[in-house]
């Protein structure tokens, strides 16, 4: 069984208005020194399957479902359990 | 400067509607080894404070606005940078 960790962040530059929404929330409850927030998915994809074969199919499900290419950027860790 | 990496996922057993989705969802784009989906939110916070105070401040910001402690459970990364 394999299972992968994936973040798909947004771009730098790429407006993100719920992490401004919580870094004003932040401020306004009395967290002042918070300067920045950035928010992001955060996905545990259990498969079963060899590990070569899955690691195909990752990279296949975030193009067809998980991630949009122009505003996202992504980390994959792979583990065998 | 700090930046705080914080992953707040949905506690075991606590139900994962938007998971599920997104696992039948890839089931039915041909990915039949997924066997399960866990979503969670990923956070980074920048704080312009000093490791020590910074490191209570979130602690604070988790219980007051980030996290439920019924459903959620949580990781913290907290690097200078």
């Amino acid at each position: 069984m394999l299972k992968a960790t994936i973040v798909v962040k947004l771009k730098e530059g790429v407006d993100d208005p719920e992490g401004k929404t919580i870094k004003h929330s932040l401020n306004l409850l009395g967290f002042e020194p918070v300067v920045r927030v950035n928010v992001a998915r955060h996905y545990e994809i259990f498969i079963d399957a060899p590990r070569e074969e899955g690691e195909k199919m990752i990279e296949e499900m975030l193009r067809k479902l998980l991630i949009n290419p122009v505003i996202h950027e992504y980390e994959v860790r792979v583990e065998e359990i």
